[in-house]
């Protein structure tokens, strides 16, 4: 495959990604929507069906969407360090798009909030406990998690381009969405499981330049960590990976 | 298929659908059921699993049960225009049916609620916060993210007639239950998410003709909304498809 | 396979069945417990993934687990009229064993309980609005969805002895449980979709002759509609089914 | 396959198992998470998808991560007792690794938590109401349904070590996920649904060795009981696998 279709593959699967996974936090922190106050397994469930519907676009490209995946890859030695590069743009222009597509949906819903200082949490995670140390070992182990199954699950072992990573199953992709459910559910409950740098730049980057009402600070001080954490975890899960008797 | 098969399909399975869907919607605002007060994740999942059983009855025609699913496939050159109007019109006469039988479902419930005029949202969809411009572009960005997974995701990509659109598995229709969920979840807090002309419209006729007790109004200022942003969502996604690197 | 065989499957089958299903509603009913208060969209993935788990069980005899599917697939003519009595008698004895493990599991919390009185819940339905006409008519609009499913889903469509009805994959029989929560978040509002005659009648014999702490009336004058309602409901979808051009 | 390789198996997929099901207690239950207070659905979607990622990563050696499933396994004579201290010892490490990274991940949020003396519960599981007979029928029940349905489901036989237990899908281990979360929805009331001597065992050790902060009783009273009771409850849906007609 192209570079170039590996840029367009990744850019269209990591906006459908952040569009849905920005909505359903814009959904439930929001005041006038009709998902206000939905709590944290509707937020999980809006997270997951999201990696769903943006891994089943980016299939052609071996639905990365997130760099972390493309970087565990590539040290689990299933992909060309050449490639890299190009996977991360597509993501982070896929994550800065998918934050605009989400607050473009919720426009209306932005400009009537009555707290719009507090609507970072919209686009990019935060820690409920500030510790810089303990707040990267929550993401790199959410990561690790993510990473291992994806190099390990059977089935989902051939991430990587033109290869569709779950088979030629509508379905297939719904394991991931399980997986992301399930480290939602389990391991956000301290930063808000960015597991992905793309996720969590890309959409500081548009809360910080959209014209947003009354928008707070995008607390650029955190935002390495959820950048570092996720690279760290990915890198040991490949790293792991390595070792086993597989 | 016959046009006379594929309208007796999209009727049954958008019947299916709007029983359902309707029903869900039903539970949760009327006062004297079991699910009152249910919450937003509980009518996402009702939603979801009526795409599931109203899509796997109509497999044989191709499970479109969404005027706008018809109209981005024909655009997308996989359906021949002249049946456009076949199912068009098996749907919206299902969406019809549907709404009686939720009617007749909830009959009793209707019968003792005690705000009637406040049931128009069990049979079809309103904004949270009016805004033509804003309301359209949620209900365009919902049905272009639907559009774009049916025409995109691995085994999702022959809806047409006779070819059952997620295989001869009875968990293939799932996967579009995720992917609505998934949209009910993070996309649907303006507008209520119709991305489905005949979802919106066919239930809406049925609220102004049935003898619903002491019903309101049923806002047909609002009823073109959900019919032109779901079709014009729909043609968008259908376009990228035909320009990306498939 | 021999009439034994298939009296077998269906006890066990059904057994797990209600085991997990007047468990969910236990847990969500009884003060005692971890899960009191649940609510609704627990109850219902409490009873769908019961279905799940006894329709899995019960594969080899085609995992009817109800005498309405069993109706159905008769008068459908996938069945023989002949094995009816026995698939019947092993789901009733199913029922009531599985509500006898259901009252053991949870026996301490039903001796603690504070409102003994109002226990029947946990065992088999009752309407929140008394009307036998419309009672009857949420019965079989739900059963009538299930029966139409299983006739007409890709896949599911050999619910018959010998061979397994959603195929040789443990998650196929997810299909039903996704099809079961649907129908309960949908449809289940007015009388609690019993949509099986062995798993309301069973139950409520076993609510009235086991020795529960302080339990109230078993209802019996309601007794008759979920067991009528639901073969109606069936056989509805069964003369649909042989009329559809299939 | 190698009896190292088995153990290193079932050591990384018990982690996993463990690190996510203690994981998303500690997210309800403490005070300084994303998912304070989400209820008995969120934890156990999140027990059922940590039994998806364990399971799929320990795949190659069959995915038994629990005791009382490799025990019912060498009852039913599908494994060979020499096996089985290999399984457990893996078992009991991982179960202990898996409380030590949860307690990592929220380890802030263990240091902020106001009652710091409660929480045991995030590590290992204990009854509503305290009673020796009853504690351990529901823990044999709930046991008793899961080893019934690994032997019976169609596609779920084959838990041994080589063999990917649900087929070389990545969905496929979502069957037991939810199964587990139909456990808990459903059978979890009473005792918190160990079904499981590792889970319980492994966690409750590390809650007593760990330097968690004000930490209170590790309740070894109650100890044996999530331990005998799961055996019990494999051996028995192994003996009665033994006599049934399959």
């Amino acid at each position: 495959m192209s570079l170039g279709a590996i840029f367009v593959w990744e850019t269209l699967g990591t906006a459908i990604l952040i569009l849905m996974g920005a909505g359903v936090v814009a959904n439930v922190v929001l005041k006038d929507t009709l998902g206000t106050g939905g709590g944290w397994l509707l937020i999980n469930f809006g997270w997951g069906f999201a990696v769903f519907a943006g891994a089943s676009v980016a299939a052609p490209s071996g639905a990365h969407i997130n760099p972390a995946v493309t970087f565990g890859l590539a040290i689990a030695d299933k992909l060309d360090w050449s490639k890299v590069p190009v996977y991360w743009a597509g993501q982070m222009l896929g994550a800065f798009l998918g934050a605009v597509l989400a607050w473009l949906t919720y426009k209306m819903q932005f400009d009537t909030h009555e707290e719009p200082q507090n609507t970072r949490g919209i686009f990019c995670t935060g820690p409920t406990v500030p510790s810089v140390p303990w707040n990267l070992v929550s993401e790199i182990i959410g990561t690790f998690v993510l990473l291992l199954w994806i190099l390990l699950s059977p089935g989902a072992k051939e991430a990587t381009e033109g290869v569709p990573q779950f088979g030629n199953s509508a379905l297939g992709y719904a394991a991931v969405a399980f997986l992301v459910i399930g480290i939602g559910n389990s391991l956000g409950g301290p930063t808000g499981y960015a597991i992905n740098p793309a996720r969590d730049l890309g959409p500081r980057i548009a809360y910080a330049v959209l014209p947003i009402s009354g928008k707070g600070s995008a607390e650029w001080g955190y935002s390495w960590i959820p950048v570092v954490g996720p690279l760290i975890g990915g890198a040991l899960a490949a790293l792991l990976y390595l070792v086993l008797p597989v």
